[in-house]
Parts: C-alpha cells; structure tokens; sequence
C-alpha cells in the first residue's frame, strides 16, 4: 500500500497503466497554455540563485491573501514548511486530531516529538466535537496541536468560531496551534472562514500553492505566522534558496490569473454536488459530506484493497485509505475532478461494487 | 555584505543594475534551447507529484557518473543534503578545512554541533596539510570532518592519494568525513580523481548538477554514501518530493547531453589558463592558482569592499570574500565566464587598481 496517493510511477513500473489518478487531489483545470509561455519566456533566470529572500513571490502572496509580507514564509511545497515549524519548535508532546495527513508523524518522529490522538469520531461523521476536545486538553500536558482544516482525508470543515474558540482554549493552557489549509482555497468563500483572518500569534498557518493551480510537481507552499520571533528562527534554520525558481514564477503568475481562479471555483462548487449526488445513489458505499475537492467514502460490502486492484484494471487509481489513523480496510478517498472522469469513475464503482 | 554570491536581486531593489555576475560560479554555456524545448514538451507532468523514489533521475546520474543506485540520494540542491547529512548524523564536534562554504556552520548550529576550524594557511597558498592535520586529530575528539573539494574559495584540490589518507586517519579514528565536491565536475579528469573512487562507507560525497549545468534556479544536488544504514537513515528523514519534477527533468536530459558537456570541459580547460595569465599580469594583485571554474585573488592595495563597490558601477558584481573564516578584508573571488565577459571584468579591475 502507498504512504501517499499520486504515485503513479510505482505502478507503471509494474506495468500498470494508469489513465486517471484519483489518489491525489489536484485541480483537473491542469497548468495552462499561458503558464507555459510565461515560463518558456522567463527559464533563463534558472541560470541565477533564486532570490534568497522571496520578496517578489511573498508580495504576490500577501497581495492575493490579503496578509502582509512580514507574515509569510515561502516553501519547497507545504511539507517544507511543516517539517521546518516542527524542527524548529521542537514540541516535547503533539496531539493530531486524526485521521489526518501522515507527514505530520514524519516530521514529528524526526525530532521525538510524543505523539497524542484525539480521535474525529466515525459514528459523530468525523466532526470536530469541541467539549471532548477541551476535557482532552485538560487532561494532557501538550505543546502543540496539530490540525487539518479543511481535513484530509474525510473533507469536513471547522468553521472559524470553532477555530477561534480551540485557539483561546490552547492559548490558555500554552499551547502552539498548527493549522494546514493545504486544502482551504477550494472551500467556498474560504476568504472569510481561513484561521488568518484571527492574525494569533499562537497560531501557524500552513498552506499549500500546488493543488489549487494543479502543480504538484512544481513544489510550492507557504506558512503564515504571526508571531515574529518564531518566524526568525524558522528563518535561521531555513535551508538557502530552497524554492526553486520554475515554482516562484508559477506562483507569481497564476496567483494573477483571475479567469483560471474563477473557473475553478465554479468546477468545485458544481461537480462535487454532483459527484456526491451521484455516489450517494450507490447503496453499498457510505459517502462522507465534503467540502472540498476529494470525498471519504466507507466500502459497506469490500475492502479498499480489494476495489483498489479491480480498479486499476479500469486504469483508474484511487487512495486506499486503510493506513489513515483511525480508519479500517473499508475507506476510500476519491479526487473530484471534471464531469467526464468522474462519470468514469462512477461506472467502474458501480460496475465492480454493484449499486 | 552578502552571505553568499550571486544576490543581484538586492543590487537590483537598491537601482544597481548587475550585467556581470562574477560573485556566482556558473557555466557560461547556460541553458540550452534543446532543454528548453524538452521542458516545455513535459510540463505537463508537473501536474503530478514527482517520483517519491525518483528512479529515472537516480538512474541517470548512476550511468553517468558510474555508480549504483543504491549509493544515491538526490536532493532540492547540494544544499538539502547536507542539512539533511547535519541533521541526520548529529555530530556533537565537527572540524571544519576552512576557509569554506558557509552553509555547513548554519547546518551545524542548527544541530548544536561545537565547530572547530583547521586552517589552510594563506601562506602555504591554502594548500592542505596532511602532517597537521594529522596532528590536530590526534589533539582533538571530534565525529565529523567537513572538508570541500575543490575548495570553495580557495580553488584548490586535494588529491585522490591525499583523500585516502585523509580518509584512513579518520576511520580509526572514527571519525565520519563529509567530502563537498559541488565543483569537482570542473576539475579535469575529475573522473578518475574523486571520492567515490574510493566507494569508502566512512565518506560521504555532496555534489550539485546545478553549477556546471548552469541551472541553480532549478535547485538540483545529490549525495554519494556507502554506507547503506545512514542512507536509509536519511531516506526516513527526508522531506517526500523535494526535488521539483523540472529539476528531475533538467538532470535527466543534461547528462545526456554530451556535446555541452565537451564544450564546457574545453572552455573551462582555456579559459582557466587565460584569465589567470591575464590577471597575475596585474601587479596589485595576488592571484592563487585554481583547478575550477573560479579564482581566489588578494587585493594588495585596495580592500575587497571597495573594489566591490567600484565595479559596481560597471555593472559587474564580484564576490567580496571578506567573510570567510582565516581570510580577510582583501580577499575577493571571481567567477570564470566566457572570454568577452572576463575581458570586460580585466578591464575594470585595471581600470579601478590599476596594473
């Protein structure tokens, strides 16, 4: 089984041909004609060091994010600057709010960091239940809380409230709150629900440039910070020039792409309606809400494992999500992407799982 | 005063427009149009995430190179690998050949290593000495050697005879030694004087694709180890999808490019003889001997600050090297360009020291 979805390299060298990738979540609108020009005109600026201190790229991104400059960090994608937060706040005691993302363990293991769970309940939808979440708190000594909101894998949403009331509680008892938005830019009107608009000083924010502009290949994220001295010493610790120049100019120009930006909205809002509508039609599976651009689904009569290999046959792959914390050999996780793939999809489900 | 070369994006914020890059060390040939069309040709691919494992790339640098596989770790420039190697290994005291690169002490007190520093002495032309550096080991407990060949500043190699011993000293010793060869690619017939020769479990080799490729935008170095536990000890610790699939792609079709790998080999055979005969005609300077694509040069009236500062105004930018450790304020290095551009450079050196 894969740690993560979107390798498809490893199945094409077992001579597995795969035509749609639904284990990795990325934008279906792809990198445009106009990206590329952009990029084929400006490549020869990789024969110089990228700008060590990013401004160019940093101002677009608080220019877009409406945040200031001073608060941003620039990263080789998002997992730089998750593994750069925790090797620099060195937390003596984590808790993860699971199922979630799995490099959090990386990065927390590499500095021996304990690893507490709080546990988004299958039978309570995988929401966010903010009382157990308090009386947990209350009785464990932690440094930092890790969170993923919009949540991968199970697509549920924390609200702002919701957040502004966890980081009171975590301010109160000391403790860093560590927020990945990798997600967020696909959730309606995320502008004004994204924990930055709280501008905490306990909180850090980690965002991701690549699945929104369909570039993960090109590697690029961001952390907000509002706290300085902290921000300085990730600085400190930064590894020189490590984004690379192809992803800041992509950044720079598609962050000024408003027509790409709004198609994409209009994609996420019609077609995960859609997808759900239909999935939901299927009575052996389970579909979780979701409010982003990949749904959790629970395999009521098969196992992951098992719809994952016949899939495959269909040159289709998707994410068995057995290996998430909390999960078992019956969730899935589906990408949301243009109508005619996910109808696709739909047939090779229904085909294999009956309906 | 800059950390390192090649930040004309601060010369630039400041008016100060740069037409002569001399404080970075990068083939002139720069980036073709055959790699620019192949990169525009696969863009597509960048709306993957990269091969976690990246095969093909580490295929490709094992033929050219004439190694296994299995030796090969490639990171997001030479840079993540030695951070990755610092933090890895943890060495609590490290000796330093200096003068040398600045990044590895930023690596180091990121892992609260003592540093002590083994000076090459100006006045034995910064060559290194094996007699005291013997001594010195036998004087001192330390874990970890950091030694850069070529040098970076002084230009100088050690050679593969040199290494072996160096080696032998510090396994019984049980010292690990770290060998920078980011510019060995420009020594001539580096193939038969490097440390992977030697396939040495207690040596690690850094190397970067980037600088004889003229690609340091793109971000592309990996390392040599034959020590199979401490590589997979970094593999856990490394940060999935470091390197940008437009570095993987670049990499792969560079090393096969081998007419560009010829003219750079003649250019930099020439170009090495004839900027240095021209320079040590000025009789304001002291120009060391250099085996690279970069000279060391003292300034015998005249600080490095303010040569940097006059030639400025001819739009040229060379590296004040003041701040490397054991050198001082007359200290400057220069790259090598091709033939127009290191005339111009002359020029303005004679024009501001006079000759």
């Amino acid at each position: 089984m894969d740690l993560h979805g979107g390798n498809t390299y490893k199945q094409e060298r077992e001579g597995k041909n795969i035509k749609l990738d639904y284990s990795s979540n990325i934008n279906p609108l792809g990198i445009t004609e106009e990206l590329k020009n952009f990029l084929i005109k400006n490549l020869n600026l990789a024969e110089k060091y990228p700008d060590p201190d990013y401004i160019k790229l940093r101002k677009e991104i608080a220019k877009f994010y409406k945040l200031s400059i001073d608060n941003i960090i620039v990263g080789n994608g998002a997992t730089e600057i998750l593994f750069l937060y925790i090797n620099t706040l060195k937390p003596k005691k984590t808790l993860l709010i699971a199922p979630c993302f799995s490099e959090y363990e990386r990065a927390l293991k590499n500095n021996d960091s304990e690893i507490l769970y709080f546990e988004l309940k299958e039978e309570e939808n995988f929401k966010f239940n903010l009382e157990s979440f308090n009386s947990f708190v209350e009785k464990n000594q932690i440094d930092l809380v890790i969170l993923c909101n919009p949540n991968n894998p199970t697509g549920t949403f924390i609200e702002l409230e919701t957040i502004k009331k966890i980081s009171k509680i975590c301010k109160t008892k000391n403790i860093k709150l560590f927020i990945d938005e990798a997600f967020i830019d696909f959730v309606e009107n995320y502008e004004l629900k994204n924990a930055s608009l709280l501008k905490d000083e306990n909180i850090f924010i980690m965002r991701a440039l690549t699945k929104f502009f369909a570039m993960p290949g090109l590697r690029l994220g961001f952390g907000i910070c509002f706290d300085k001295n902290l921000l300085s010493n990730m600085n400190f610790k930064k590894e020189t020039w490590s984004v690379n120049i192809v992803a800041e100019l992509s950044g720079i120009f598609m962050l000024n792409d408003k027509n790409y930006i709004t198609k994409t909205k209009n994609w996420i809002k019609e077609e995960k309606k859609y997808f759900y509508r239909e999935l939901i039609k299927n009575k052996n599976l389970k579909v979780y809400k979701t409010e982003v651009n990949f749904i959790l689904i629970k395999l009521l009569n098969e196992t992951s494992n098992n719809l994952r290999e016949k899939m495959i046959s269909d040159e289709i792959l998707i994410r068995d999500a057995s290996n998430f914390k909390f999960l078992n050999e019956h969730f899935i996780r589906l990408a949301i992407k243009d109508r005619r793939s996910n109808d696709l999809v739909l047939k090779s489900i229904n085909k294999f799982l009956g309906s």
